[in-house]
């Protein structure tokens, strides 16, 4: 024969089964029941854009992530790295939507980066994005905000904190360390990266630069000390709650020219929040936090998982009020927020709070005798058309033992036994497999458990799909009893 | 201000909006249910593939219309042309996978195809996928073609009709034929353009080649008129059942080698079908399908709505026995179908048959007075907590007829409108914006409809939840009647 292909994917992408698309799934669908709750609508883009439409649209670090792609006449195309760009480009190209345009796009994006799986971070994740374009006033921003705690809350992920700062609290800090507003982006993303480097390397990348672990240099924007102290005086802000933290910066800016005004959306927002319960344990101004993306112009917010304080921002976004005019040469402005839903996933999955479930079948048909193949089909249809998941083995007839370990393996509740005895006796042998488990990791002696043969009895091939039902109830724990057997 | 970017994207792609997006939510939705009735589970692999995993996996044509793509350490890459490849990978990649591997799949795919929107051919498609690995019984295949005709029910596509044939089928028209066994593939190739080119340019690209439309010329295969009269000869049967149409080819087939055992699985499948109910209107043997792909090996089979003969195949697929085999070296017998999500929206929009929803809100608040925003803040999110999903209306304070027309644009079912003079009263106002879309359509005079005020009618602010879900019931018509206002 030829030689084969080494089956195998690049690093940073994943192949997922069942448990994980099962917990995806679930995930997905709590999070648009909230978002729909809110009133937003679908929108769907292709993964392809033109290059020059996602270059430059998010700053240096995007651009350098894409995955180019040509197109069939040498068009120069990338892999969207965010939807946020091109929900941009889609509020410029089209004349007809409705201002304000409120929609959610749940779509894979793809980043040409450094893989982290532990952390999930993947070079394929899916986002779960809302944004409201066309929008002036910070009640959006408001919405954003307890939006991404209602979603927090409906995946049950326990604690969690969502961190509010604003890109303009950051530029009056350009004017407050003295610092040129031009190089403002250059200290955004250093200082995005506080979390993840600590404040030592932070600092030596405002001033001289080091060299990391591989020994790389990593050069320093060679800023004064004395300019870094007053990054530091501001990023050492803290408050028990909204106000006080506002309280602080306002102290701390007192001088500064606009400041004031600059930080009443602020005091607004968190009267807002308090009103609609939304408490300071819950959403916290965090000054410290600046996002990675070059397209924020105002609001910015990310949120962490108290039971895993390392992981890093499950749900984040902000306000980005050029990037359609990017587009349309009009200044739009917007706000939204992404779930990073594969991220989630594997904090969920470590949290042990991701529902998990490999099977779909409630039932799985076995084939004793190949003979007997049409009364198999037969019954498998009966059930589906009864509406229970249900499963005709497929792998060929006889060593049903090797049947029940299949449906062991893949956790199926109940299966279905029928050899010419049965079926000329009109009956049919249902087999409750989780009895089988549960007795099994109790006994561990196989005659034991083989005389006993719990949870299988006969029931009448007329009765199957009733039988069925009923046993399905009480494995569920509806019903109001264990099955007896007939 | 800079220059801006053009936005657009390459032809052949989409931008999807709320209606159609909705649309194709459901027609997703309705196809899981049957799937996991058939007891399928999720699979997810990444857009991303080797390109050596892609390339030479489904032929010629497929090869051509690869997306390609570099990885980051220029890995060459490309986007998946379709989610069988992938599937095959993933099953000789993991060894610890059950067997049979029975997975359902929904993904976009990308082909760098000549786009054809009115027939629904997009470069980037989203594809439903079931597939079973490990099956050698045709018991496989006829739980495919099943599942293909609950599929189209569970749509309400109207009349459908699935074609069936196979590739050994057409092996043997080869010994048939006189025609060399490795000139198969290029037979089947041109076989399968015969719905889209007709019987005339199938038969000269059989034999001398012939100039397209654009005068391009299309190369001959260079048989004899022998040989294409046995291939027609071959196309011609037809029967009113599909025993009628294996009668008549096993007729015609009478002396070719190994014709009569090579059919047998056809007619046990034909005999399965009719036994759960798949007639021969639902279900054809139709001898002239073949299906483009390469990795096909037994039955194929594709799904035409009879509302829409022109369309094209919604729904097709086949057996694929030596797929696995790339990749493992190994024979793994499978079977699948592909759902063309995106194709059959637009047969279904086309036919009038797609549920058109545009809005997700039950009620838009209206922001009368910017000085009220709390107490618009508060409505809202009491009637999202008590589950009516709510927007607010983000565009700022003002002109209430801009709003009005904004829900009226959205079809938003009701309306909240208040005032100070409402709020001082303790009342809100219920716009039924259904009504209003009734009365104008009907009284043309603008002036009767405004002193009418139709539908719309004040209820106390302490019982604005009710209110709204006993107006809400009335519009969905599960109320008792009408609402008479307070």
């Amino acid at each position: 024969m030829t030689q084969t292909v080494e089956p195998r994917i690049l690093r940073g992408l994943r192949d997922l089964f069942s448990e994980h698309m099962h917990a995806r799934q679930w995930i997905i669908d709590r999070i648009r029941s909230v978002y729909e709750r809110y009133g937003y609508v679908p929108l769907g883009t292709p993964a392809l854009e033109y290059l020059d439409v996602l270059l430059g649209s998010a700053g240096e670090e995007s651009d350098k992530q894409l995955f180019e792609v040509e197109g069939p006449d040498e068009e120069q195309l990338g892999l969207r790295f965010d939807q946020t760009v091109s929900l941009a480009r889609v509020f410029a190209q089209y004349n007809d939507l409705p201002r304000p345009y409120r929609r959610y796009q749940i779509q894979p994006v793809w980043r040409c980066d450094n893989p982290y799986e532990k952390r999930g971070r993947f070079r394929e994740f899916l986002q779960f994005d809302i944004d409201a374009v066309g929008v002036e006033s910070e009640v959006a921003d408001v919405e954003m905000i307890t939006a991404m705690c209602d979603t927090m809350n409906a995946l049950e992920v326990g604690g969690f904190r969502v961190r509010v700062s604003s890109r303009r609290v950051l530029n009056l800090l350009m004017s407050f360390a003295g610092i040129a507003e031009e190089r403002a982006a250059d200290v955004f993303r250093v200082l995005d990266k506080l979390d993840k480097l600590g404040k030592d390397k932070v600092r030596l990348e405002l001033t001289t630069g080091y060299k990391d672990d591989s020994g790389s240099p990593v050069p320093g924007l060679g800023f004064s000390d004395k300019q870094v102290a007053r990054i530091e005086q501001f990023l050492a802000i803290k408050g028990d709650t909204r106000d006080e933290a506002l309280a602080s910066l306002r102290a701390l800016y007192e001088g500064v020219p606009n400041a004031a005004e600059e930080l009443e959306p602020l005091a607004r927002m968190s009267g807002q929040l308090t009103r609609l319960g939304y408490a300071d344990d819950i959403v916290q101004y965090d000054f410290s936090i600046a996002r990675g993306l070059a397209y924020y112009t105002g609001t910015v917010f990310e949120t962490e998982l108290l039971d895993l304080p390392e992981f890093g921002s499950v749900c984040s976004g902000g306000r980005y009020d050029d990037l359609v005019m990017r587009f349309s040469g009009e200044r739009v402005p917007a706000v939204g927020t992404s779930v990073g839903v594969d991220r989630l996933l594997v904090a969920l999955l470590e949290l042990g709070r991701a529902p998990l479930k490999k099977v779909t079948a409630d039932v799985l048909v076995t084939v004793f005798d190949q003979e007997m193949i049409d009364h198999y089909l037969e019954m498998t249809y009966e059930l589906r058309r009864a509406g229970i998941n249900t499963e005709l083995y497929l792998g060929g007839a006889g060593r049903v033992g090797k049947q029940i370990r299949y449906g062991d393996r893949y956790e199926v509740p109940i299966l279905v036994v029928c050899g010419s005895d049965e079926r000329d006796k009109g009956e049919v042998q249902l087999k409750d497999m989780s009895v089988g488990r549960q007795k099994t990791d109790k006994i561990k002696d196989r005659d034991e458990w083989k005389a006993e043969r719990p949870g299988q009895f006969n029931v009448a091939r007329s009765e199957l799909v009733p039988e069925v039902k009923k046993l399905l109830a009480v494995i569920r724990g509806t019903g109001a009893g264990r099955h007896e057997g007939t």
